[in-house]
């Protein structure tokens, strides 16, 4: 039973831990810095499948069977699982789950999902709600492009602040005992909107979101940046990232030392040409399920503050003239319960 | 913090207290048999906006405000809210919860949603990870039929097995201490599919995933239908609460006498020539916050079994030939904590 500490803030009572994890990419992930942490990449980004949406749906399959693989765990030990995408009506995962008989609670939490995921995960497991619970999410660059811009073929030109979606999916897998490292802190975002109205600038809408959640990790835990090997947003971008920072500067909070985000950290974003980096629920995902995590493993850090951000925009919210709404999940990773 | 019972159910160890609710409609609602039950009713189907998406986030706002009033809440009170609707990218509860600042968990359970924020509002409220929760969700017909099917002036004509989608809006307020009634059981749902593939006939889609929830809840508390006051699905309609009480009737189980279904509850079917019935979020949302819960109040019923149903497709995976997964989320709510 979790111990609230500060207003948006729960301090696990038994830190759940992580028994196993999984990322899973397609080429352009296989392309970047970060390829030899990916468990599976695919150069089809069909994954074998009719559509790009039913190829979303397998890499989500994918992405949860070498989780529970690396686990040495069965669908059947998994009592229950959050899952979510960016596609409408979130296809992406209830496709992806049908045929297991894993009871399953769907969110929508735009490209913050595996943070919201992972939160609710956690707190399941420390309340005894369940043994072992799952958090999963993907997104998919032409299932994303075709449904919130244009069909991929058409070749349409990005904006300098547009985002690249991810072409990927993550898993990871919590259980009351392990070797860790551990969920030891949640804290709940909330939705911030300064007035932004341009979706292809989605990175500063979400850094006002960003930078609320992390103070109110600041502040409920008694912690200041330097707490912490790392601290990961994800998917501000490179505008969004540079406005956190600043936001903080402004309140004399050094973020310089050990402040990244994951879709700066996916892709060589100038090499690669993605405008201001990666995105898509799959972005912060794949990062925390195949680079961070197994860095944690290997003790590279002990202690990491992971905070996705998501834009909870729709095509039909921007055409009616809409700003868009941002939200950030925070949690601590540590590789001590006792942090 | 809860305990498992059987595969699917934990049994809440200190069942959270209803502290409020509230349903608030639109016209149709207004005008059908559960009319005395809405809080409010509108006639304006902008309720007061420039766009149905935005009034079908106004409703939202009007049932959390209407909840809070009546639980003499604020909106500081509530630690954290769980809350989905119908809309892409659920731009519904988004938008409605902007203005305020309460921590935001998103959904996506088609029209379970209610179920499933229940579900995890009382466990986060039992676990001692938020003192006062709420579930929220809507649906709204104009926003549902343009986005879904056709936009409402095009005037499209409706199969027999079609739905209404309901415009209706409902909040329940939970917390650790109060008068109740009381969630005392949560079963979650998994994902069912039967390889239907008419959207416009969702009641049979869901009625197996009705059915394979119902019977875990029965497996799991060692119960029959006969111990609950009232057993109500939602939003399967006429043809889909008939197939349940049909497989249930294989298996020996009565469901004749205390079973309905938030569809065949919230119009009149007949007169009000809604064919298979009501469905949508608010469907069961407003019927469960208007019409059942004030009955537990005034001990029409004491034990009550809520199983609403969704049906996890989009009009992406319909024109790719998928079959509908459907879900269904149940809780016990019972004027008896020890229950």
């Amino acid at each position: 039973m979790g111990k609230r500490i500060g207003m948006r803030t729960v301090r696990l009572t038994h830190p759940p831990a992580v028994l196993g994890f999984a990322a899973v990419g397609g080429h352009m992930e296989g392309a970047g810095p970060l390829r030899e942490y990916f468990d599976e990449l695919s150069e089809d980004h069909f994954w074998g499948q009719k559509t790009w949406e039913q190829g979303e749906s397998a890499m989500q399959r994918h992405a949860l069977n070498k989780a529970l693989e690396k686990a040495t765990l069965h669908e059947a030990d998994i009592e229950c699982i959050f899952a979510g995408d960016l596609l409408n009506q979130c296809i992406g995962s209830s496709f992806s789950l049908r045929d297991t008989n894993i009871p399953f609670y769907g969110l929508y939490g735009a490209c913050s999902t595996m943070g919201e995921a992972l939160s609710l995960a956690a707190m399941m497991t420390d309340g005894g709600f369940a043994r072992r619970t799952a958090a999963l999410t993907s997104s998919h660059f032409c299932t994303a492009e075709r449904q919130y811009r244009m069909p991929v073929p058409y070749g349409s030109q990005r904006t300098p602040t547009a985002q690249w979606t991810a072409t990927a999916a993550g898993c990871c897998i919590l259980g009351g005992e392990g070797e860790g490292p551990y969920i030891t802190h949640v804290t709940a975002g909330k939705i911030v909107d300064m007035g932004i109205t341009d979706p292809n600038n989605m990175g500063a809408a979400m850094a006002a979101a960003a930078y609320d959640t992390l103070s109110a990790v600041f502040r409920d835990t008694k912690t200041k940046p330097a707490d912490f090997d790392l601290i990961i947003t994800g998917d501000l971008g490179k505008l969004g990232h540079g406005i956190v920072a600043d936001l903080f500067a402004r309140d004399g909070v050094d973020m310089t030392k050990n402040y990244n985000d994951c879709g700066l950290m996916l892709f060589d974003v100038e090499a690669q040409d993605m405008h201001c980096g990666g995105s898509g629920c799959g972005c912060s995902a794949s990062v925390l399920n195949g680079y961070l995590l197994r860095g944690m493993r290997e003790k590279r850090w002990n202690r990491l503050l992971f905070a996705p951000t998501g834009a909870l925009l729709s095509p039909t919210s921007s055409f009616q003239g809409e700003s868009i709404p941002g939200i950030c999940h925070a949690v601590i990773i540590s590789n001590c319960r006792e942090d």
